[in-house]
């Protein structure tokens, strides 16, 4: 029989916190009939937040194209879905016909085409939907890259510290090298390319071939949005090493405060930095909070056209992404325009979505900072918060998270699940629970927090 | 810049021919305005067959639940959708709420005991809604298994050839050894215990470490079901090597000619056969012919707990399947029951389906043996043939089907990308096209073959 002893080493040494072993207890908690604040996973919809409704219909009306053009009507008498949304299915299935075959293994050519045309419209740069791909949300887009990319167990990916552990445990399933550089807790967790240099050097000297960077903006678990110097500054750092870069830039909707995002894809071509490869991923799981659909994307820049084949290949043997999930990317980067009927609820709903989104950061970072012996930076973007926490000798954050989630029923996860400073602590906490819920959530953990410290 | 130089070399070496070259030739050629007639890929919706109504209906009411209850009517004032499914709509999203979210990594607990409920049908066997997974098709799961397993260079998985290039691929591509052992031509494409033993002590002979066993039945490409005493003599070869064995079922709903499925589960209870560790795997794709939705699962026996755990955790990485393929699986398992308002639609539509496929395997069978130079095994399942080829001295099948796509349209895949014993020709054609399209593709092939071997 199979046992562990069977088991790639790889696989067993991979960590994925964010589902660790808090989760499975706080399920078994669940199951016992505690409430659990799930705060552990960056999945909006588990907390209440609405899908928009368009993006819905419309997939309604293409998975069952025997809808399109009926009469829909509540129990009012009123037409459920606009006569546009039922256009718009009618056109897409004149595309794709049904959602029930495999697309090519790149993902619905129109669709590339009106993802190529959201990345001109955001940036004012040129993009191929040749460059494109679409993918079952931005997590197997990475780690087809990175699959790509190790070719040895010497092959080093710089990461930053803290990260989203998808980068930390993919490398290690993939028997690369992680090697980490420290965003700067100081200055809003910026990056930093003195650190990089240092984390690159130490690496050379260990003897790791690095071959790539990865930029997660904005930031996860960090909640921040790199300001335009330090995209520049990575690029450059980047070109000099001739590292490819990894964007990561899934959270690009949610930003809060008048921070502004900048893609790495407009610096790349504004520096004319034609010899950095730049992978860049984008989803619907945060953006619209679709993250059940799993709909993403990659874009590529200077990459040569053998290197995209290999890249289509390895998609080729899952066939293809979900199909419904790129019908649903097309329709997030193409919502209802003004004159269309179905604007007026989509503007509305799209709104109150980001409004909420920011005022919860707005209360996290008020509600963290006011309690002695923990701390955050501003919640510039993302859907995080990653506090710092001032604990007595010989406790760490896992033994704070523990006993957090056993008596009060708040599940984090601890700062080592991404990565910190030795000798420090944190944890990550999502910003979405319910406005009123996170208030008492917030007051639960000042109280507990005294106690855990004293 | 990325080069080919930087790319992993087991990515390279990858090959997955059923979306490889001709594939992509036959793209340019559609592009240029010609007609392919595309038979290299199990993709039935591609060619025109029907979805069920009552899998899409109510996966368009989950999707858009503000659609559930209300008055649908069609141009003559006919309700659409029958209220039953309505009913069914409203018990799904009381469990799962909304598909915008992730569900635990191992999928939906509603949908696994579903599926465990199904099997316990289907063999009159215990099955834990604990031991499956739910995920995007089979191809994921099949490919985290191997993830698993492979834990070195030498670690060896005996495949079948001719095989489904999925586990040449992956095998390949995680930098383990596949273990080739012969089907049976000349009877059926039966496994044999004989040749298993030769694969499996010559492979030792050169220090490989032979850890698990991959049966595809129904055959892909070879279109056979293999017989119960084949499945008890696989299950005990593997016993007395302690080999794990990968089941691939995918095509167990596709049987014709009065042939019966019997899947490795049942017979491994049978055989009392607690030792011998067994991943089978299902699919909407062939099964309903939804390959688009991405909907699968596996199941796992005699399969210590903290192995699953690692399963899960694999899984976990990409957060979970696709939440709407995962409701599709719950609805595939659980069709309408005699007696439910949608349920002459289902039965009439299934059974259509069903015989629409056996009729084109009589059609596909009949035409291809009475080519001279060519000949095909029985067609007892799956939805494929791969017959054998006569062809002149230096003329291989790579040759024939580039010439048959540039000459006539007709997209098959060669034999060679799917193994097959030195010196010999074959290709795999799918029983897909349209019955009048499949009969004027044979009279094309027949023609063209004359030409070819002259």
């Amino acid at each position: 029989m199979l046992t562990l002893n069977d088991i790639s080493k790889n696989v067993i040494d991979m960590q994925y916190e964010v589902r660790g072993a808090l989760v499975t207890r706080a399920g078994q908690m669940e199951k016992e009939g505690r409430t659990i604040v799930k705060c552990n996973l960056g999945n909006p919809q588990e907390l209440g937040q609405r899908p928009l409704s368009y993006l819905r219909q419309v997939l309604a009306l293409v998975t069952s194209p025997d809808l399109i053009g009926t009469s829909i009507k509540d129990q009012n008498g009123n037409e459920v879905i606009h006569a546009d949304l039922h256009q718009r299915a009618r056109t897409i299935i004149d595309i794709t016909r049904t959602v029930g075959r495999y697309t090519e293994s790149a993902g619905l050519e129109y669709v590339r085409r009106q993802v190529a045309e959201f990345i001109t419209r955001r940036d004012s740069i040129p993009a191929s939907p040749d460059m494109i791909m679409l993918t079952d949300g931005a997590s197997p887009a990475v780690k087809s890259v990175l699959q790509a990319i190790i070719s040895s167990p010497k092959t080093g990916i710089m990461i930053p510290v803290p990260r989203y552990p998808l980068y930390s445990a993919s490398i290690t399933a993939l028997g690369g090298q992680a090697v980490g550089y420290y965003l700067d807790e100081e200055h809003d967790w910026e990056t930093n390319v003195a650190e990089m240099e240092r984390a690159y050097s130490e690496a050379k000297k260990r003897g790791i071939d690095i071959k790539a960077l990865v930029v997660i903006n904005p930031g996860n678990p960090t909640g921040d949005v790199l300001p335009e110097h330090d995209i520049i500054d990575t690029i450059k750092f980047a070109q000099e090493h001739n590292l490819t870069i990894l964007a990561d830039e899934v959270y690009q909707d949610n930003i809060f405060n008048g921070n502004k995002f900048y893609s790495f894809a407009k610096h790349v071509l504004e520096l004319k930095a034609d010899d950095v490869s730049l992978f860049s991923f984008h989803s619907g799981s945060k953006a619209v909070g679709e993250c059940g659909l799993r709909m993403g994307y990659m874009e590529m820049r200077n990459i040569p056209t053998e290197v995209y084949d290999q890249m289509v290949k390895i998609q080729s043997v899952s066939l293809c992404a979900n199909h419904i999930g790129q019908v649903a990317m097309g329709l997030m980067v193409t919502p209802p325009r003004p004159g269309e009927a179905s604007f007026t609820i989509y503007d509305r709903e799209y709104k109150e979505l980001q409004r909420n989104l920011e005022e919860k950061a707005k209360l996290m970072y008020e509600g963290i900072n006011r309690i002695p012996g923990m701390h955050t930076a501003e919640i510039q973007g993302a859907m995080y918060a990653f506090p710092h926490l001032d604990l007595p000798a010989g406790k760490t954050d896992v033994d704070y998270c523990t006993t957090l989630l056993e008596e009060t029923g708040i599940l984090f996860v601890p700062g080592s699940g991404f990565g910190q400073r030795a000798g420090t602590n944190h944890f990550r906490t999502t910003l979405l629970p319910p406005k009123a819920e996170l208030a008492s959530m917030l007051s639960k953990l000042e109280k507990f927090h005294k106690v855990f410290v004293a």
